[in-house]
């Protein structure tokens, strides 16, 4: 422990670990240590990268507030979070596929009853969505909990202005039938916030911060291991870059436009409107996990 | 890229590097994409863990301050400091060994003349230390710039207090020969600062915080390779367990203490003061690096 160098460090510090008795956290911390250290020595870091790289994460962290979260973006852009979603969420084949959770989800959104306009006033052309929430052996799950959240259609979510009331966002239970409806705006392309560090780090790598199109669910019933997804827009020009590497073949889907006239909810629109209808398919908590 | 899966999400996000101008930028992109996620996988990573790891760095990015850098002390406990220092600092046999440069470093520091005390009222057992720099080759290095810093025998660096003189730091001028010597106080072993995340992370490891007593340099001279180094305190109980992997045997001097009396300035002391004798041998910058 008194000659360390380039060669003796990792194990040194490894060695440190001996008294952790926490065996998990033990093995975490071994293979953060390892894969650290081996970026290092890989890339030949010098002094000055370390420095701009310590810079840089400490203004990720600066940039998080109550309503911004720029260590998710860091991790979305990374692709770390759909490696993380992908490897916790193993489903059998015909399951709804899960995605990345983002930064904007809320829980004490507004409960609102089954074809209520969670938009909430948020400007934006007409959607009303329909769908059926059922098991993987095509049983239907009554009630199940839909918790829905989007941007409005200038790119931003509630949370990300300033006081104003929850809009884009709400609750509703599913029907007997496992059936839900709602109405909502359509979804359009977003940037991810590109104001700060991890916007900086994007330029830098000539990648850019759009999302495509998507309507974001989590989906939850007993018994049912919780769903938490995108419905994403079919056409839209983003899903081949999506920056934060959400998309899903299985995911998207026609939001199919109308001209003005009666629409699903037996009103009357003078502009044109859109339809979305997406099912979800529910993964059975394993038998040995329900208490 | 609308495919997305555990198996395929690290090449989907290293296809997204190609549009990088940056060659270096690139390399050390791909590096950090590929072990960041060979790490997740390796660990099978939770999303709770995953998530329990942004709050930390969250943490760690928000306890940072003008006086404060919580991302360093991270480096440091993880080894990373030590090893990037390391691999930017090879050196012929007989050089003075570099070590990490710690948070605790001001540049604009105070100017001393040679024999002056920079610790500049702070308390503490009386200390004298002198040496000479001179390069590889034996030859001497007139007029070296050495600046100087320790935290009191409280532990703490005069910028960990609010406001309040500078203390326990300075700056001076080797003579013509090489030669320095000033006065200061014994450094003793201290935590480093551990009320936050990175303290946090000590205790859920079971290591401690405490580094063994020491002296920073920053040793520069005209056509030698800057020397950032500490000298260790032989004795110290912390030299084989130091909490963010400093120590190098060469660096560990004997700071001898002596009965009151006669002080090496020419001075009495009434209480019992140390001396510490110790050269810096500086590495030349290669030929072709000169301007
Ligand atoms: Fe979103
Ligand atoms: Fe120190």
């Amino acid at each position: 422990m008194r000659n360390l160098n380039e060669e003796t460090i990792t194990q040194a510090v490894l060695a440190r670990n001996n008294d952790m008795k926490d065996a998990r956290l033990k093995e975490v911390m071994t293979s953060l240590i390892q894969h650290l250290h081996a970026f290092a020595r890989e890339t030949r870091l010098t002094e000055e990268e370390w420095a701009a790289g310590i810079q840089f994460l400490t203004e990720v962290g600066q940039a998080c507030t109550p309503t911004r979260q720029e260590f998710i973006l860091l991790s979305d852009t990374l692709g770390l979070s759909t490696l993380v979603t992908a490897q916790n969420h193993r489903k059998p084949q015909g399951c709804t596929e899960a995605t990345v959770f983002g930064p904007f989800y809320v829980d004490d959104a507004p409960d609102y009853a089954l074809g209520a306009d969670v938009g909430n006033g948020m400007a934006g052309e007409p959607c009303f969505v329909s769908g059926q929430v059922r098991g993987i052996g095509g049983e239907i799950v009554p009630g199940a909990k839909l918790e829905v959240w989007q941007a409005d259609s200038e790119g931003f979510y509630d949370v990300q202005r300033d006081g104003g009331p929850a809009q884009g966002r709400g609750t509703l239970l599913a029907d007997r039938e496992g059936r839900f409806n709602f109405q909502s705006i359509v979804a359009e392309s977003y940037p991810i916030p590109h104001d700060g560090p991890v916007g900086r780090m994007l330029d830098a790598m000539g990648r850019h911060p759009w999302r495509p199109a998507h309507l974001h669910f989590m989906v939850s019933a007993p018994g049912y291991e919780t769903l938490v997804t995108h419905v994403f827009r079919e056409g839209c020009e983003y899903l081949d870059s999506d920056a934060v590497f959400g998309v899903r073949s299985s995911l998207i889907a026609d939001w199919v436009e109308h001209a003005p006239g009666r629409t699903p909810n037996g009103g009357e629109s003078a502009t044109p409107f859109y339809t979305l209808d997406f099912d979800f398919i529910l993964n059975p908590v394993a038998k040995e996990k329900v208490a």
